[in-house]
């Protein structure tokens, strides 16, 4: 059985990347200054920050592949325009085709969305695309919030979204719902933010009918689906309120959820009320969440102790951590079976 | 034991009252036309919308008493001004009042507050004085979004606040944080702006010291805590890398959870990881999930069942019927003391 991870983030990338962003933001107040070019980072700079963090963290606690994708908090689809927008997020997916390259066996990569507020998605697009198929990532992460906490941009189920689906659905590739830092001070980013957005958009799910137009989309909500199981009731009384049909086959055929619930009692609730063919093993590591939870001394995102311990089937553990995630990312089976695995 | 139900509100209130509401919007659009008067109700009308609804449902699932507020999704904070807030609050927790007073052994008021984006709190510190010393109520709903979904006000942490947590805190009454509809497309109200809502409100309190500059006030969060028990690890980690004391001296001795979660694992892990004397029971009834859950053939939000039927003791379960909402509750215990209670 592989481990695979379907929720990282590379928190931890090379400073002189960040710093590339830092240019980029003064020029955006100083648009005489020139234009900055994205950072030089070597090799080196790369494995010393991968081998420290999640490679160490992957064979510490037993994962075999992380589907690894750009800081989640610094994509922010709210700062600057469309053009700010697209120049950052095409470094940060090519710094993580880096860290897949240098790294083949450990990650894959998952590409952040050039979204800009207001503009169309067009560049969107083209940058799914060109991950997809020039780099070979076999997903992608795409903010239901570019305005950042302000919640002033459509639902996920607008037909303004509508020619991005097509594209993912032609490459058969999935989205995780995630969206960026709040610049809106009632919101804690990962505190509220990430889970009322993951909550959010699984309400739009049940009001529209997305997946009658597109029958083969698929979504992962992390954060274990941010309110959803723990309210499933709620959820599903909503749904036969509002005259849709059961969950089951209205949404959860094209809705999975992660595992990134650090806590035994949540994981159990998780894995008890959502079948199991709906979750996706996750850890967002290193992520939101860094420190020991003194009641049990481990880790709070080590998200594999809590499936390693709940009360359920070996053959149920592999479908969460294997089969599941090679179903919802049919381009991440292709590359395993053509290495034998 | 009585059993005391914490979350009630006059979904049911007769049609003339919301004609009144129609009336007063149509004002606003047109000024010129006559100021409008709260609606003319009989008793009757009143009885005949309780005891259909409210009454026969308390009798029906074994609640002794409810504590009872306007409906929330009307109370709409962000149509008009601060006076047409005023104006209508007043009228709604009049309604409450007659209520409270045409069945005062089953009904016991909390008052809605006429907040407005923008406006000061001073308004909401007059109504709640009014409704507390001259109406008899125990507390009041406080919405924590005024601006309706557009998340534009300021956090329940800001000293905006304080003049009305002064005189929650003279008082000595709690508030339910409770938003009302949504006016932004992105939020279903009941589906997801609601439970936002409370997991959001949850995260303000950790980030804060609101509890340090006002020891004795306490929160009400309803729908469970929105997302909080389910990500009760997460929470706990938060608090810790923000270096926040621990949950429970640094936000749970003011915050308590009601039990309006519809299904029984929910519940479940409720009563699991929150401490039983922060957990009040609650219905939302007549409120955001009317129907019959089709796996047991009980209505979704007859929450009694789920606590009725949970593994804890009978001493646990009379703290969350009765004794933790006597002593959130103060006005109300001191109520049922004048009456034998």
């Amino acid at each position: 059985m592989l481990i695979i991870d379907c929720h990282g983030h590379y928190t931890t990338a090379p400073d002189a990347h960040q710093k590339f962003r830092d240019r980029q933001l003064a020029h955006l107040k100083n648009p005489a200054s020139p234009t900055p070019t994205p950072a030089r980072i070597s090799d080196d700079e790369i494995r010393e920050t991968i081998e420290t963090n999640q490679l160490k963290l992957q064979r510490e606690r037993g994962a075999d592949i992380t589907i690894f994708s750009p800081r989640a908090s610094a994509m922010g689809h709210h700062i600057g325009g469309e053009e700010t927008s697209t120049e950052w997020t095409r470094a940060c997916n090519d710094l993580i085709k880096r860290v897949v390259d240098l790294y083949p066996e450990n990650f894959v990569g998952v590409c952040q969305l050039p979204q800009s507020p207001g503009a169309s998605v067009a560049k969107s697009v083209a940058e799914l695309e060109r991950c997809v198929t020039e780099l070979g990532f076999i997903g992608c992460n795409l903010n239901p919030d570019p305005s950042g906490g302000k919640w002033q941009t459509l639902p996920l189920t607008d037909k303004y979204w509508y020619p991005f689906y097509e594209k993912m659905a032609e490459l058969d590739v999935p989205a995780m719902v995630h969206v960026s830092a709040s610049c809106n001070p009632n919101f804690h980013a990962t505190g509220a933010h990430y889970i009322n957005a993951d909550t959010t958009a699984f309400m739009q799910f049940i009001e529209a009918d997305l997946f009658k137009d597109f029958p083969t989309l698929r979504f992962i909500i992390p954060h274990g689906g941010g309110a959803v199981p723990y309210h499933w009731g709620r959820y599903r009384g909503l749904a036969d309120m509002l005259k849709r049909p059961p969950l089951r086959e209205h949404v959860m055929k094209n809705v999975f959820f992660d595992t990134c619930v650090y806590h035994q009692p949540g994981i159990d609730l998780l894995l008890d009320v959502i079948d199991i063919d709906n979750i996706l093993f996750g850890s967002e590591m290193v992520g939101a969440v860094r420190g020991i939870d003194s009641e049990t001394g481990q880790y709070f995102d080590d998200t594999k102790r809590y499936i390693d311990a709940a009360k359920i089937s070996a053959e149920d553990k592999q479908r969460i951590f294997e089969l599941n995630v090679r179903r919802v990312f049919p381009r991440l089976d292709r590359i395993l079976k053509a290495r034998g695995q």
